[in-house]
């Protein structure tokens, strides 16, 4: 018990998302004491907010539901809110039932927006100042609200009706002259994000603009909270682990935690439309059943030819789904980004699709199967190319994530295509299969 | 004329980010001309700061080098690095040879840092404050450096020799009251990191800590310059980009922007190792041609069972690719890992492999067939798994890119493999082979 006491004070003196770190590689009943204990000791809240929500929840649902209504009051209200989104309906209604009652309309406001927008990142834990306030007056009041207002190195200039005027830095106000008037140092025209603004758009403008914090408004330009750079940075993790899951046919859900029996869940049904394409391939071959019968040929250079079909398909989706992610495509770039890849099809093929051609000649001794396999690579790659530009446009244009595009549906239409092409041109070319 | 520059007062209205987006849109030799003008509207070190560095260099080629070079003084110096990197060796000495001796130095040994490290994305531009100082003597000095030290939040603590002592947060100064000592404000056990730090490693640190800056020390402690989230925000973008594309296989230096001509020489080296892969496992399909002339429905399923391999595969190598990213995967997990896919190849494999099997049979006729595939589907799946989890720990252990496991690498390995098992499964089962 001593020993216990000891190692809980070296927790507790160190930095809350090392603690969230141990908490994490704990059993669950385990962890749940020992946020027990970190919540005596005054550390539960700002742990929690360090780690993975649905892992918090997991452990805000096994602790005493008064401990763990005090625990979501100390949390900054955007963190107890990720927390609040990922607990059953009953369990989330009775912990606001025994907050107060300002701090339950808080949340339950917050709960409202959608995680994935700008009101589902921000915090509404802004300092909001008046115009005709001075440099000292601001510091002042700062200096009051030090504990309340977390780590801000921004305030933000409103008038009576709580309108956004501009953006007031910390660092102008603390290095002004004390009697300066807030309206001489406030950023009038700054940047702000509407409430229900796409959390990806939000990312975006931080990347651009390098900011570290923005003000988020309703639809009439009322300070409604803000975005710190901390919060965006999530979301530009998450978003790259969609694309790549997305990419490469992984459900969005999986992670390394994941149990075997939630990923054989999530996995399935993607290896069952897998499987799907992958019969209507075989459907495809098996309609040339005959001719594979009596030229096996066709059968060896069959996967050469899809597979470089797949992968150069796979090329131009991958480029053009990232440049779309990172803001650099328009409709404009999409026509000029086609003609690219038909060249680039039509370059690569012919060379690809050459060299196999002389092989296939070099092994069988039959130029008129060299010709088919060419011909057959060669407009593979091309189409390839025209689906792999295609294919993200159009799902982008159905407000789809136009990284689906690529992995299983994209390798669905290789395949599907260079067979057909592969042994129609043979079953038109080749003497034995006239 | 006046035109021109009612359109030049617009653009230096705007931000920095806006002006690099429209000249980023210009032809280099209108970018080149514009970006004259707004170095005599005194906005050309800013905006080029916001640019593509291999963009900024293009257009710093094309001015003259003394108007080149004054721009380069006047940009933060991590920026302007980021530039001369990209500079050909003589025009980068050239320019900086018009440097005042200071600016030069400091640039020629931020040089000398590799970019992926954190010196590379360091600026030398911070504050250093003695620890005998009171509140307002470090308001004093702030307020005078405020044009060169950017836009900082945060003063860092260092002794007589320049070693780091603490983190002081601009805002504990400006709202502790004028005569406190910034002994009592300093946080001591703040997080720095070491110079020669991987890029990776410093985004991790500032993803888990939430931090907005970190400072930079070399061997022996001592503070040499400070990083901000901003720049953070790049590497995170810049390394998930790195991931998708090699697990699409995508030369890493392409983009959208890039011209057919790069593309294709790019891409080519990544085609032909697909090429080589493809006639590898060409070489299994052909050892067993005479198979394939006497039953071809083996020809007609050979593609669903390596396409379910790789497709299973990739899921795999997938998700431990990306929890490796974000550092959440050590050895011990590995082993876990390992075992969970094994688990899950042999659930996904048999109950994929009996349904195709099945179909086989109802195709055919033929039970032999039908178990045939079954049996070197399952097999194929697990194995896929196996890679999958293999190959990135593989990786990683020689120092190389997990991410490089999938892809072409894990296809040719689940493609030859799928096809040897079918076919010396078909040749022990099927009497009309044996």
């Amino acid at each position: 018990m001593g020993d216990d006491r000891i190692v809980l004070r070296e927790l507790l003196s160190r930095d809350p998302a090392d603690i969230a770190e141990t908490l994490g590689e704990l059993s669950e009943g385990q962890a749940a004491e020992l946020l027990h204990r970190l919540y005596l000791g005054g550390a539960a809240a700002k742990t929690l907010a360090e780690m993975d929500p649905e892992e918090s929840a997991e452990l805000v649902r096994k602790l005493d539901r008064q401990v763990a209504s005090t625990i979501l009051a100390r949390m900054d209200p955007d963190d107890a809110v990720d927390v609040l989104e990922q607990l059953p309906e009953d369990v989330r209604k009775e912990l606001l039932s025994r907050l107060s009652r300002h701090d339950a309309k808080r949340l339950t406001d917050l709960l409202a927006y959608a995680p994935d927008t700008a009101g589902g990142l921000m915090t509404p834990e802004v300092v909001a100042l008046s115009l005709a306030m001075t440099a000292q007056g601001a510091i002042d009041i700062l200096r009051q609200r030090q504990e309340s207002a977390g780590t801000v190195y921004y305030a933000y200039a409103v008038d009576d009706a709580n309108h956004l005027q501009g953006v007031l830095s910390l660092r102008d106000i603390a290095l002004a002259r004390p009697d300066r008037n807030l309206g001489e140092l406030v950023i009038r025209d700054a940047v702000s994000v509407r409430v229900d603004q796409d959390a990806e758009e939000v990312a975006k403008l931080f990347d651009k603009y390098d900011f570290f914090a923005l003000p988020v408004v309703d639809a009439e330009n009322r300070l409604l909270g803000v975005i710190t750079v901390d919060d965006v940075i999530d979301v530009i993790r998450d978003e790259a682990t969609e694309d790549i899951y997305h990419l490469a046919s992984v459900p969005g859900a999986e992670g390394v935690d994941t149990s075997w029996w939630d990923s054989l869940r999530l996995r399935m049904p993607w290896l069952l439309v897998r499987l799907l394409t992958g019969l209507l391939a075989a459907v495809v071959v098996g309609a040339f059943e005959q001719a594979i019968a009596k030229v096996a040929a066709l059968a060896v250079v069959m996967g050469v030819i899809v597979g470089q079909g797949g992968a150069s398909g796979m090329q131009t989706a991958t480029i053009l789904t990232r440049g779309m992610a990172l803001g650099e495509i328009d409709r404009k770039t999409g026509w000029r980004l086609l003609g690219k890849e038909v060249l680039l099809g039509l370059v690569n093929g012919a060379l690809l699709g050459g060299a196999v051609g002389l092989l296939m000649y070099a092994w069988k001794g039959e130029v008129l199967l060299g010709v088919a396999v060419s011909i057959a690579m060669l407009l593979n790659v091309v189409v390839a190319g025209v689906i792999g530009v295609g294919i993200p446009f159009a799902l982008r244009a159905l407000g789809r994530d136009p990284a689906l595009a690529s992995g299983i549906f994209l390798t669905a239409i290789t395949d599907a295509l260079g067979f057909a092409l592969l042994f129609v041109l043979a079953g038109l070319l080749l003497p034995a299969l006239r």
